[in-house]
């Protein structure tokens, strides 16, 4: 983390910025694994991670709890326990070779601010709770939100099963038994929290893109999170032939159509964000079968895959709707077979506009710019939302995107969001 | 392979025609990998060719020779052995789960038209070859015309060091001395065949592509085959980053970009065919890194193969220039880069004009309607003819294409091109 300049008054008075940048420190230290930092879902790093949010929790004299799926709770307990408590929190884990503050910025946020909370004395009229999320990366297990999602008793028991980590081909499940965890209550549907018994939940959150470093802003405020389409096994079938020999009205060129066919993806994608549609679209993975492909044989086969969000389900079903047409088209003129194959759908989260309100006025009382931002990225908060829990995002600036070893906050902007999350805490809680 | 119908008029008077049906039937039997065949070059199918083609010629009592790279010749003696000879041959391995013609049926029509001058008793005025040649498909060891390149002396000696087996990982030179074959002569160029004693070089070849099949014709006159363009090493740079938070203007996406470049090579091909030029483009691998890219991540590195071929070496050149043009503007606008990475050349072979006259003459003689034909594919028949020995290739008429194991042809055009060579062999070496 770099400390913007030599000035360090945004720290004045305010120890708990320093223990949180030692906190992140010997965090990269410990979870380091070049290039970036590496913290399994469920697996070392994030347990790392777990141990040291713990640790500071008890320094604090903290409640410390754990679920039955794993998640940390760290509370300072409020005049009126039996109040809907508010709650902060993030994850944990990270991708592999991934980036020190995506998702643990958020956890030491929220400890950052209940040490303040210590330090004045304060006890809050309701619980406040920072909770530390298992299993946001998709990376180990590729399902979404596990963590999230178990303690809110909404993880289908098929996950368990059929979810696999991605290099041990162990299932969730099994994975989560042999490291002690009550895998049945998950598959019970079981609920360890209960959206009636929280009263807002605030994420704290590198931004994933670059929006903040172009306008040279500290913070956002986020005000939706962009829902996805997203389909895992798009497919052309074709016919493998001699690259020599075979005409152009004769080949069914798998490769050809998959291109014509992405090339009309991207076409649509600069349509409609010059008609100020919100969207964004990506091909993460196409390839030819390595198994036989050869520089001189036309491709039978393609397989790829789609992503493409935006915070407008309108927006995404007609998406879906001409691109279906555009591989209808292709199949019918091409001779292939183009098949979008099963599709996931993940809905438009919306911030609850007064936390969002909050969050403005407290930023603009500090004298912090932080603008309004829709988030392009998926994040824990999302599901908090849809199950009625009054929630709302801060976004910290962020160099180099995420996902990455180069990911980098710099600690003044980490510090202004703090300012912005103690002093809704202050409302909220006080 | 498939008689076409009960009539078996076509090989009346001809007993070598069930000869050579028997020996593609052998062949087909002792070389089986379902599907289709397996003669690897220089492994075991292929010997199990050479060894099949050996006995055939003793039973013939022919003169046979083995050259230092592994080619096999058959010789019917001349009554003037100073007198350049007339050679037929083809090659003899197969790409994996390949069809059983492609290839072996050009060494079996040459064995056949010498097992007719034995049978009639011909004295031919100069000795007439049937050459099996080694090692032309680029599957096993992927370098061009291994086998004819050597016996002609022009096998560049970085081959032997460089080309390696894609299973075994094993050199060229190093699987040629383990199997006692004089690598050394073919590293320091020496020559086995002397151009200037070649008089004619036929070859009998299944066509590769679907143009026999459509006009309803048993065989072809090759007048020219395609040179080509190759590009082992297409690679586009990006930068990696986050599917959803990334906006669509900060995006360094490679796949898009190499779409893009993709679909400009197909439509460039789409025009200039429209225009008469002669051109087939294939991009036969296109794949993200699988060690990295994820279905939420956008890509940052593409790697491609092109192909294209054309019977003019001035569409070669022009459309390397377009595409070049095309990569520079791709990566000015979408702040990649496009690299299209080493080429290599095969020039465009042209066949001897009297030798095509003499085929079409013979074939017009028998009733037979060849017509001509470009040859899509490439063939050792291309090394020949670059080396300055008159040359010809007969096609004949295959079903379902060729380097797979559907691949299929019919006996009685099989007879039918015999008789073509038949023909032509009496008029040059009678």
């Amino acid at each position: 983390m770099l400390r913007e300049s030599s000035d360090q008054s945004f720290a004045a008075g305010r120890p708990e910025i320093w223990r949180a940048e030692g906190f992140l420190a010997e965090l990269r230290r410990r979870t380091v694994d070049l290039p970036g930092v590496t913290r399994a879902s469920y697996g070392e790093g994030e347990q790392v991670a777990h141990d040291m949010a713990r640790a500071w929790a008890q320094e604090l004299d903290l409640a410390v709890e754990t679920d039955f799926a794993g998640n940390l709770y760290m509370t300072l307990p409020g005049r009126d326990r039996s109040l809907p408590r508010v709650m902060m929190g993030s994850h944990m884990d990270s991708v592999p070779h991934g980036g020190n503050y995506d998702g643990a910025a958020g956890v030491v946020a929220g400890l950052t601010a209940l040490q303040r909370m210590r330090r004045l004395g304060a006890k809050p009229r309701r619980d406040v709770t920072v909770m530390a999320i298992r299993a946001e990366e998709l990376s180990w297990f590729p399902a979404p939100y596990i963590g999230s999602r178990a303690a809110f008793g909404i993880l289908p028991a098929q996950v368990l099963d059929e979810v696999v980590r991605f290099d041990t081909g162990q299932s969730l499940g099994a994975h989560l038994a042999r490291l002690g965890y009550d895998s049945e209550s998950i598959r019970g549907g079981k609920r360890y929290l209960d959206p009636r018994g929280i009263h807002a939940y605030i994420e704290v959150h590198i931004e994933q893109g670059p929006q903040l470093v172009q306008s040279k802003q500290r913070c956002a405020v986020v005000t939706r999170i962009r829902g996805n389409y997203r389909y895992k096994h798009c497919r052309v079938l074709g016919e493998y032939a001699h690259a020599g020999a075979m005409p152009r009205a004769d080949r069914r060129d798998a490769l050809f159509a998959a291109v014509e066919f992405v090339r009309a993806l991207d076409a649509m994608w600069l349509r409609r964000e010059q008609a100020s549609e919100d969207l964004v679209c990506t091909v993460g993975q196409f390839y030819t079968d390595a198994a036989v492909h050869t520089i001189t044989k036309i491709p039978g086969e393609v397989r790829f895959t789609m992503d493409f969000r935006s915070d407008d389900e309108a927006v995404l079903a007609a998406c879906h709707a001409e691109l279906e047409a555009h591989a209808a088209r292709i199949s019918r003129e091409r001779g292939v077979n183009v098949e979008l194959g099963e599709r996931t759908h993940a809905p438009v989260a919306v911030m609850d506009e007064a936390l969002v309100a909050l969050a403005q006025r407290c930023a603009q009382r500090l004298a912090i710019d932080a603008p309004r931002m829709a988030s392009g990225a998926g994040h824990d908060c999302a599901i908090f939302a849809k199950q009625g829990v009054p929630s709302v995002m801060i976004f910290i600036r962020n160099f180099h995107s995420s996902h990455n070893p180069k990911e980098e906050m710099v600690l003044e902007d980490f510090a202004e969001a703090t300012r912005v999350l103690d002093a809704m805490l202050d409302e909220l809680a006080a």
